[in-house]
């Protein structure tokens, strides 16, 4: 036996033995979707540099071949989003058949309410009703791209906000984003969700019109069932207890999905689980959680969530960055899978609580290679996705693309 | 003409230069409630220590006598907050005659649900049925109590949390909760508001139940209109935007009060208006900005805030301290009262920042100390109401009471 | 007598009551000399978006015409600090008499080290030898620079930094930036100071190589006399006490200089005193203590504090901006003259709490504006500079310019 | 062979594979000490409430036993820290003969400056020269102490600062602090070491006299070599890199030692990596770093590190809290020796982000199970100490002392 099938049997009768059902978690395993974003391949920076990198795809086709890799390797990414207007194209059709020939499908469509010079005092909430015109026209572009490539997630973030006190009324804005969220939201298919992102500060500094959880599960609320709070992992105060607002909004049946990154300090868009993986994992255990807690009809909870990451490589090169979140992922996802839900509980309900901290962080402990390892061989992916994109020569054969290219 | 006089007379002919109606304001001023809490002249301090002070009350109707000390001298104080159990007597109606004797009156009963060891683990989300129900009765004891003294006002904090991940259901906790407060909520009189504070950390550290606006608003929504927010301003992450939050509540109707005071850091529970004044001044922008819509009948909003001080001098001594944040509070409003609104709108309208900003900013920079005199002579009380304090003898008075008063 | 001088007259009677000198106030507010960047009147933003403003300056010559403004209606800001290369001019002495011709001088160089995609992995600090050499190559031009100029400030910000957990030796860079550091120390001029900025994060996301004042403390220790610390309002982690590390710095003599303006979370580039005005009031107090214990010889301070301003007006205009920068600087410094430091020291060796708050407090709440009109007046300067602005048509006198101007 | 043979022999082909000498970590593991606080045993919570629990020690040598506990099973924690007063005892030597008994040794005293009515206004800094000679004093007996019991750290946690601007003079209490402790400083044998602490805010919430590890490091280094600076995992603000001053500390040869505990928001004091077990992680590669570096000859580093845990168990049982603790430093100390620093620093070498990240990331992902029970068997105590601790009976044994022990 060679010592990786060595330590497959191994980690399976451990497992076994703490009641982990391996095949279920493996089941498990080779369902989940992480889309990529297809700005996380392009160049990006801070507002005091963008270091431009040989190779970045020039266009939404190149960007699509690029996700291509990630899925290829990873076996978990098969959907990429889009940005409008950096992934506007003439022919959708065609970008859908470009995806498609790659194994790839076009996922949600990202509205830019803050890149136009129009939008310098806000785009849904803009007191100038011409301007709040455009974003809405905008929005409904957007829906209108989601039906053509047969997308059925709109996820808005709002860049909205004011830097001086004083400068616009609070209360109007909010007003005037009710207004034309009701028209946007009128405007979507029975079959599609407005995920709505809510983000702390920046880029503005003094207010942000969708400042936490509770503004935009609020509208969420007012809109109807087809809207959902979005949760960026980055996107909160520091001391912030994100799995609490991932748990309140599965009961809330209003958590639409994830922008999964990470930071230390305000919204990094650092590689999800490089700065913190303990978060990662704790935020996939409300929801495993949860969901077991709604198959037992114990609680209703939300479902479909979409698992998105939306990052910004400023310093390493985009397609293992991309591969090394999406395995980070993967693997918190894993020990998450790993915990005994029922050990827990009964921990829970003695009130015993080193007992119960112990059986949430016992399945952190454990090292999930081996059983990832074998989900990959299952799934017939490279066993070590890093190391077959390394040793793809890929790297070399986009150089001829240049320096230069997209960038937001 | 004395040089008061002139001062006041420059500073009316100033005003009504800017269009702003001084007699209106003063009007204002004199409206203006601050309710104080009976816990503040008690000894408190922190977790490594409470310094003892000379002259603490020893008794309810010694916190009552002091109390009445801080209302004698400014004027907006006439009503004081209870909390139960540290308050409790064997005779409310005596406590309340003896309220009255003094000129006051019995504000907003605040139940103790963090100091009884059962709550180790919680109180109204707690996991056991018997502590909650220990919980639920001593909500319906304050509303027995609430009744008796002639309060509306319940003011709910709620130190429910957990110290480590998995140690409770999150979610758990919170169905729990709302199935709790539910049935305090249907032992409210019909004139009585259930007013739910939120809190971001302490004493619980990994995860708060009620632990933001967010979540105190949900459960308000999911009660009914007689359950509202209050806001404590020390209770928020770093970088919170607090009059956000408050103009947002406004709009919800769903404001129903304040706790007052500052802090650098975590809930430090300073005299408020000493670290950062400016906040205070804006929050009572949007407070008179909303008030005056719902005047214009632009926009509905909350009335009947109740501003209630809630602080913790741990080194200073109580009732100058009080009497400083009454009056920190009392300026903030003088200075919030001169903002010309109309200046503002018309600034917000033309998109001009920068002169938005000043028409907001511009007010904060006045003197209010000879508008405040004028008030205060007009309402009998001392025009400086800490040398009258000071020169009056009451903290030589209250000596004989000694060390190791009350507490908490 | 006018309402102006009515305001005055009173306002002076009352200081002297109080116990202040006003003229040497008014002398003291005369000398106070605040430098303005270059790089604040072109165009800046955030990651996400620069909204390009029209009539922005489009060379070094029309951003010292910008400046020049600033200085003819405020009367204290008669230098202005470059940016290198953004302001790299081929004729150096033709800037510095275009400079002189416009009542200007040429202030504090600022290298930069961050914009070169040579410094992707830092600059001074990064482990390949010949980008350590370009980086301290540029930091001896720009002291060559400053020769030429005669400028006697190098204003270093090091954005130095990693990404990444083991992307780099901590240490080793540390050792590195030493060793540049002391070459480019030992090029200075003596009478040359070395101003090392710290910043707590951005745009490096993981650590930062100087992120704190004790890190340039330190690094300014090492170097000698000549190399002190440059305090950036908005470098700090929430919750710091800004005025304390600024008074230690005075203490340890180590204080060079600041680089103002505000924050609600991060590094926000807003305008100085926009959003908690008391923070640089609490400043001011602390220098103005140390001064005066200096002049009573009772503890040596830092003196020669350079006052530089340091913003990004993304969305407002940036003359009015910067004029409204210096107000608030000059207000607040007004404001803190108004201590009367005696009663301060008297409270506080009383160990009276609420009296030496107070005595701080107090001159805050004072309006300062007849002051600084009559301060203006005997200056020779409009003593509404805003105002003044507005009417003078010099924004409509450089629409020409058009759009797309200066932008980092 | 059993599965726990398996696991090890296969975690040794493992790590021998990746070069990594598992017999050299097996040492170093085994040479582990850390030690525990009395304090931690006894009763302590929050300002709120302190729930008291049955068991817990009466005095000074029921912690003892209660520490002895902790050695017994856990072998890394030979050393029981004291703190004066709370463990002040008649007779040193009995005490000390019970540790031997025991088979401990006392370790780093811990005076006491903020539990004393004289303290409210601070110690070693308070203006008032009596209550600074007390407070020299205390520190002195504690000197005393330590040579009693052949102590050689004392570890300074100063709480001294103030609650309001202008309270006091900060430079004045700096000047006193550096006064007062260079006479502490004198009286230190040349064995001994003062360990500075640095906290950055409670129990003051203004400014805290030694605030930042620069206040801590600056005060070392005027006082002396013995004179090092004492690293609480707590004291930080948010977003601060706490590895970073660690690496920084250990390159100026100034870091003492660590008080251990974790926290999300403020110094929560909860168990030690519960939280962030990756930045504990992060915190040891940089010490094993600088001590690789440092065998090499490349860089000289802070030796003799103290490693000491500080918490306050509010709602989990005292002795379990501790042995969970001490398993997580053993397990991420355990983890940082995984790491293959050769790999990390050939790709810091070639500029491979990812790569380095990689090289030092992989090693947490390694469960060290295995390792650690080989460890423990070698080192003669259970494999798992805390199910040991759980079938001792030792926490019946105690209840006898009934409740309302020790606490602080």
């Amino acid at each position: 036996m060679s010592m990786s099938d060595s330590a497959y049997s191994l980690f399976v009768q451990q497992q076994t033995d703490r009641g982990i059902d391996v095949e279920q978690v493996k089941a498990r395993l080779k369902e989940l979707k992480v889309e990529t974003p297809s700005w996380g391949y392009g160049d990006s920076g801070t507002r005091f540099k963008v270091f431009k990198q040989v190779g970045v795809p020039r266009n939404p086709f190149e960007k699509l071949d690029d996700a291509a890799q990630v899925h290829r390797l990873t076996g978990i990414c098969p959907s990429v989003a889009l940005h409008i207007p950096w992934d506007k194209v003439d022919d959708y059709d065609q970008l859908q058949q470009h995806a498609a020939s790659l194994n790839l499908t076009l996922g949600a469509i990202n509205p830019n309410l803050f890149q136009d010079d129009d939008y310098i005092f806000g785009s849904l909430c803009n007191s100038n009703p011409a301007i709040r015109r455009r974003a809405v026209e905008h929005m409904l572009e957007c829906i209108e791209i989601a039906r053509t490539v047969n997308s059925s997630i709109i996820s808005l973030w709002l860049a909205d906000g004011t830097n001086y006190p004083g400068q616009d009324s609070i209360r109007g804005r909010k007003h005037r984003l009710l207004e034309t969220l009701t028209e946007v939201y009128q405007a979507l298919d029975p079959n599609m969700r407005l995920l709505i992102e809510y983000k702390f500060f920046e880029p503005a500094f003094y207010h942000t019109d969708l400042g936490d959880w509770g503004m935009a599960y609020n509208m969420a609320l007012k809109l109807g069932d087809q809207a959902q709070v979005l949760v960026d992992t980055g996107h909160h105060a520091q001391g912030t207890n994100v799995e609490q607002i991932v748990a309140y909004l599965l009961d809330e049946q209003k958590l639409g999905g994830f922008h999964f990154n990470n930071r230390k300090y305000a919204d990094d868009d650092l590689i999800v689980g490089s700065v913190n993986p303990y978060e990662l994992f704790l935020i996939f255990y409300q929801i495993l959680d949860a969901h077991a807690d709604a198959n037992k009809g114990i609680q209703q909870t939300a479902e479909n969530i979409a698992y998105m990451i939306d990052q910004s490589h400023c310093i390493e090169p985009k397609i293992p960055a991309m591969i090394r979140s999406v395995l980070n992922v993967h693997t918190q996802y894993a020990k998450a899978l790993l915990i005994n839900l029922d050990e827990v509980k009964a921990a829970q309900e003695k009130q015993d609580v080193l007992g119960a901290e112990n059986a949430v962080r016992e399945a952190f402990e454990f090292d999930v290679t081996p059983l990832l390892h074998v989900v990959r061989e299952e799934m017939g992916v490279p066993i070590n996705p890093m190391r077959a994109y390394l040793e793809s020569g890929y790297a070399d054969s986009i150089k001829p693309r240049g320096k230069g290219g997209a960038s937001w």
